[in-house]
């Protein structure tokens, strides 16, 4: 019986145009029975960061052989490479514009390729603003029907990575900044949990200051402290993260990315 | 074969972060031919009385056994329990904070438990932060592959409801207020068709008072009134509405959650 | 083995409100297999222009026998038709408003009715408000179990097509309009890249005026500009396209649905 395959899609294209219902369309024309999942439509325009950090915060909770298409592309229509890769057991179809760069920390890389077999590319000429549609949907189409990705092109010599910040350890705190702002109005810093725990064995001495402003001693859950209160706590992607319980501490602290978080002793 | 069994999620969570596509890759590891479906990731962040009216207003129309998923869980962390229970024909998994209120008035209970059974729940220990991810989509994961609710726990002695303003009939006319303004600008009261019929025998004699402000006698559809005008109508989930007719009555009547509504005679 | 058919959903809901959950459900207890995709429920509320021009560029790319379900509809509960169609190889349901004109434009009509026949519409009388719920989607759920639409109903005299604004080839210039504006902004115009191409030789002889200012000379793609400038295109679906590399073409030219195109020799 024929498997349902499971194909998520992330975009910046939003869901009001009728671009993702579009390449809907095409991969269910090549395999109607693929399970389509939105892993996200909302990444803001051309912005590869996010985009990344959501892929890598999502993708590995999918069933092995999962294909995850994105298609966050500011570069479509020039020669920049579409490429297919295999991170532990998971499929990525995706521009070389960086936004593997979290799943590639975590995730052990498998196979790579740069997509460039004609024998699986759309005999039509592509358009030169969706190759979402006209190139990276058909290639999903016949990696859901179970071509294997080696035989779509040639590994190729190195893949792009973000430049993103990374968390400094100092002598008496840890600078980072925040990366992510949810849909909460929660701070998301680039500070690991691990780094805060190898480096501190008594966490309640520890205060977490963004923007300049006292965030508290790291907390359990948003709960933990009164409504309209800020806090810190390490949260389920494995980072610092400073929250107001039932607030929006992007607007508390007045931050966003970039802002700087300290771990400092109190 | 095996069956496709439906699943619906409904959140606070939004569709810009991970946090949805993560649960929904832990509910397809578990059981890869899950119906997913989309109730709503919209509601208010931390609204349980929108969440449970949209829960009880989208629910009903499900196949027999379908589940349905609710996390909108401000207490995530605390001690609050999660419950499972079958109403009607439905089944649900949610936080005991009164998410089921408006269920419960309409479907008949027929098992409720808490969640507590060791056996089902995993292994690792859950985040502090996102039960959705870590408990809740394991548990649904299990009942889609078949397990009897009953067996995730003992039945509790009590569970939440919301306590939500009720339509007041006074002497000369019925109080109510405005509980849920939907995409349209309209404007859902509390007030039940059933209680205005009920109560007055010609409707034709009444008017609808909103914000202090007439909307006119009861119409059929919007379309019976010049647009920009308002209107009021007994809506498609039972209760009495205030509308403008293409416009957004909440903008015209200036007026929002918890804002007076008055059934009078003209 | 059961086909798995496949049913498209395009509103003006949004996705905050029971509303869209309420009919998939309805769906999907006449047909539990039904494959489910949103095609948007982003669109303007009662905006029929906007819808039919999704609807057009979305449907063309779904398997044979895909079912659109459209519900943009102002005059629900007024005496407007329900019509069922077929335009090539894609059926179509909708109230007869306009919503099918861009389809009608480009997709061979092979087949429509009214849909009358009482025994294919739900015994219970309909509400007055959501005939997306209790008229569409119950209709849906007979032509997904197999359903001839010719069985629905007679064909009818005509139907309703928009009366949308044609571009105006002059001597010295076309002259057109903005009729889409998509999430990143881009100006979508009413110029087909066809009618462009037949008349000019020289593309690279030609300038596009957007609002009065100069978008300059047809480019290949967004990146073939600096970020910020803006450009013109032919876009992915066949028309003269205003945009602005990574910004919002729409505030850059403030301009909207109607505002001016030309294309002029230089």
């Amino acid at each position: 019986m024929a498997k349902r395959m499971i194909v998520t899609l992330l975009t910046d294209f939003g869901r009001a145009d009728p671009y993702v219902a579009a390449m809907k369309g095409v991969i269910l024309s090549m395999c109607p029975r693929a399970q389509l999942v939105d892993l996200s439509h909302e990444i803001p325009p051309q912005d590869v960061l996010s985009a990344a950090f959501v892929l890598a915060h999502a993708a590995p909770y999918y069933p092995p052989g999962t294909l995850h298409m994105v298609v966050v592309d500011p570069g479509v229509g020039t020669d920049r490479r579409i490429l297919a890769a295999r991170f532990g057991e998971q499929l990525f179809l995706f521009p070389d514009n960086g936004l593997i760069t979290f799943v590639a920390e975590r995730m052990p890389l498998e196979r790579i390729v740069a997509v460039r077999n004609t024998k699986y590319l759309p005999s039509a000429e592509p358009s030169r603003t969706f190759h979402g549609r006209d190139l990276f949907a058909p290639i999903a189409g016949h990696l859901l029907n179970g071509l294997d990705i080696a035989k779509l092109g040639p590994q190729p010599d190195s893949y792009k990575l973000l430049d993103f910040p990374a968390p400094i350890p100092q002598e008496a705190h840890i600078l980072g900044q925040v990366i992510y702002v949810d849909r909460f109005g929660n701070l998301v810093s680039n500070i690991p949990e691990q780094m805060v725990r190898h480096r501190y064995a008594e966490l309640d001495k520890m205060r977490v200051i963004c923007a300049e402003r006292d965030a508290g001693m790291f907390q359990g859950t948003y709960a933990f402290v009164e409504p309209g209160k800020p806090l810190a706590l390490f949260n389920s992607m494995g980072y610092v993260e400073v929250a107001v319980n039932r607030g929006r501490a992007c607007d508390v602290f007045n931050a966003e990315i970039g802002t700087e978080v300290r771990i400092v002793e109190r």
